[in-house]
């Protein structure tokens, strides 16, 4: 499915763009060089020269500058050429073309369609990656082989924590018969999912500072603008009134931001971040957090690259919907809204 | 080339379905899920949850039902579902695509047309396999690339023998020079091979229990449904009679049942078993003459492969007959003649 | 870009055509078999079978005579059949398509184009491969992902040498800075470029027999039937009179003939070789330049095939020309005049 052009998504993680760094990525099918200028601040401009189409990503950052290292042209500010080798004059036509990019909350957020709607208060808030209250490592997970709608659809439903995440995130059958709350609104869902009186998921296990049943809780914004999953969840004694939004400090808190960026229509970055709020001066308790998301998030790939697969075969083949499709059918009844919106607004521009 | 869609294929050997095993294979270009029933019986389904398109070979199965490792649901005798997680209904849409699958002769024999002719009776005749008086280990050789009517050409010119197997299944030029008898029925070919007074092929050396040149008989009938090879063959010592029929007890004696299935339009399933009349209480002697017909087989697939490539680019290019091309004309014509009969009468359907 | 039939093309090295080879190369689109025959003249045919299009460099050759491996047909001189096994007429259809190929100065140059126009006497010079004054090694490099013009542009400017080539050939800005000399002849450009001064640029420093700067020169005719490119270079203690053409003693002269002769239109070969006229005794010389010159050249393919990349992925995009375009534009002008008039005769014939 085609994707929002005009809206904020997560390109690159801050840590990607270290001094020097030239960050080649694709984003809604452009090719792209990311990188930081002199004085600091985040680039994004197509990832070819001007002159003979090289690409810049196999250039060089010579102080914050961007030399094509084919024929030697230098970009300055605004993509911008002030250089060009055995020649005075340089023509105006030789400029980059350049995306607003903005850094906060460790992203850095991409604006690809018109640069004049780049309002950043429209940034998705990701302030918990950069609160001191939490700690979270970057991560990301490359769907070489999967529409960005296709990962979508697995996280507006949890109910296959049951199945693809048994023996991580899961904890029984229960992840596939409670009901979720979904509340709709015009920025996308909020799906609350309550447990009680269950066991600690398996990957909790180490980390549980309790023992006995658990009460849990998955509260998450789905943000269609960007796709970003923002997610408050955890696990806390059972009956400390968890579910009712009591936060006991042995109880296991957590928040998430996660975002599916398109690659092209067929393939998607998967940024995400999964910030624990206890034990916050033991760096080896994010870590491990961070270890065994990356495990649960890979047995995802692989049977939604699966499904991807078989679906691109069968493009016209109808699926049959289940009670647990509630949030994935309104998800992309949204999306469709919002995509349509999108197009008439161009057909009228 | 398509494939005539009503008939028995060969789809796996019976050793390839261990209990809990789900084998992806694809046949006729759909995606299939092997497997077997609580009762032991093979089943053969669309590889798709009509859920969500998820593979189900990346199920698992659950006292012979079929569990959908993406959202939970399972699935039992005749592809039914019998489980939605956390809903009470279920819809009667909720229904695996299921194919006729027997089990016959060591073979999975498979039935991609309409379910409604799928007559046991027509399966090809495999019992040698079965037979105590016969030893067989299954073969398998995957075409990646190449069209099943390529490797049928090559079945029905043993000439080829001559230059593809020089050291093993050849046996001199005498393979290209000999004319084979050429019967023609309206299920296939009879073609009777007979050579007197040459030396052993070189892949049975190790194996003859005399000396001296022999008598060699290939007589084999291809049956067009199904691309079934079913051959009497074997080395006698000369001059014995054996090219009139005797079988004297130091005649090395075989029978192969060789089946081509089609996968998709370029690749094909190669399965194959070479069956031994002589010394019977000698596994050895029948693992040898396995691993030795694989080499040979191979060596097949070497140069069908690059032809079938050379064909694919030069898609037009006129073929020039010589006299060895007899048999794979014939079997073309009749293949050509069934393939029609077969869209006739689904046009008239 | 198409590129010229009616020319001869580098197609193969002298050594790579050893007694009893089958050398499978494409050119043109063309799959080819090169060898040679009984008498060792080289000889080049389409690499399939008329029999049923097998390849023959899957096959053998048999005193200069090439057998197919598949069915034992036997091709002689001419490409004319003289043997089918099993057969006593043969076909005058059964025969091989044959390409006039010519050797000559290390090469075999082969012409795709109308044989009735393949007049030895256009085949481009190369006598310095095999010259006694002078010493090289035979250099291959594969493109596998740039159409020839890509690469063309390349060596039709040098001012990538200070970039591309910063440590190998390069020699610092100067490379782009200087405005070489451009003349225009039917047949291709002379393209000159002085340097007085200078550094040795970096890859020669192992192999000075003199010291500090040096005048350098580069006087290379481009060759547009066939590709050719055809330098006279070198460097010499700096003011020795070099750029005025004296050669001292200690000057390092070198002559390359490089040819690029385009696979498809996507991939190119490049057949290349750098003499050096000077420590002809030393065959380490000649070995350190000929590693030295393929390390650099392996620098070109890097850029030019990710350059390839960018221009596919947009081939509707504008390049914006500067000053050190002046050679390649020259060039590519005078190639489409070619290919059109190659267009009209074929559309006059």
């Amino acid at each position: 499915m085609k994707a929002l052009k005009n809206t904020w998504y997560a390109a690159a993680w801050d840590v990607e763009l270290q001094p020097g760094a030239l960050v080649a990525r694709r984003i809604l099918g452009e090719a792209l060089v990311l990188y930081r200028d002199a004085d600091g601040l985040p680039v994004a401009a197509a990832d070819r020269c001007p002159h003979r189409l090289a690409p810049l990503s196999a250039g060089r950052l010579e102080e914050g500058q961007l030399r094509c290292m084919y024929h030697g042209l230098l970009f300055g500010q605004g993509g911008r050429c002030v250089e060009v080798p055995g020649q005075e004059m340089i023509s105006p036509n030789l400029k980059l073309k350049t995306y607003p990019l903005v850094e906060r909350h460790r992203y850095l957020w991409i604006w690809m369609g018109d640069p004049a709607l780049a309002d950043p208060a429209l940034i998705p808030d990701a302030h918990w990656l950069a609160d001191p209250n939490w700690r979270a490592l970057p991560g990301y997970l490359h769907y070489d082989r999967a529409n960005y709608v296709t990962v979508m659809d697995n996280l507006l439903d949890f109910s296959h924590l049951a199945f693809v995440h048994e023996n991580t995130l899961g904890g029984g059958k229960v992840s596939a018969e409670i009901k979720p709350r979904i509340e709709r609104f015009d920025w996308g869902l909020r799906i609350s999912r309550l447990y009680s009186n269950i066991p600690l998921p398996p990957y909790l296990k180490a980390l549980a500072r309790f023992e006995g049943l658990v009460d849990r809780w998955q509260i998450y914004d789905w943000r269609m603008a960007g796709n970003v999953l923002s997610m408050d969840f955890g696990s806390a004694p059972a009956g400390c009134g968890a579910l009712e939004g009591a936060r006991p400090p042995e109880a296991l808190v957590f928040h998430t931001v996660q975002c599916l960026t398109p690659e092209t229509e067929g393939s998607t970055h998967y940024f995400w971040a999964a910030a624990n709020g206890f034990e916050l001066d033991n760096a080896l308790v994010t870590e491990e957090i961070h270890r065994q998301t990356a495990i649960a998030f890979a047995e995802d790939k692989a049977i939604i690259q699966a499904q991807q697969a078989v679906i691109d075969e069968h493009p016209h083949e109808r699926m049959t919907a289940i009670a647990a499709d509630a949030g994935l059918q309104q998800g992309r009844a949204l999306l469709g809204r919002m995509l349509q919106a999108e197009a008439d607004r161009e057909a009228a521009a």
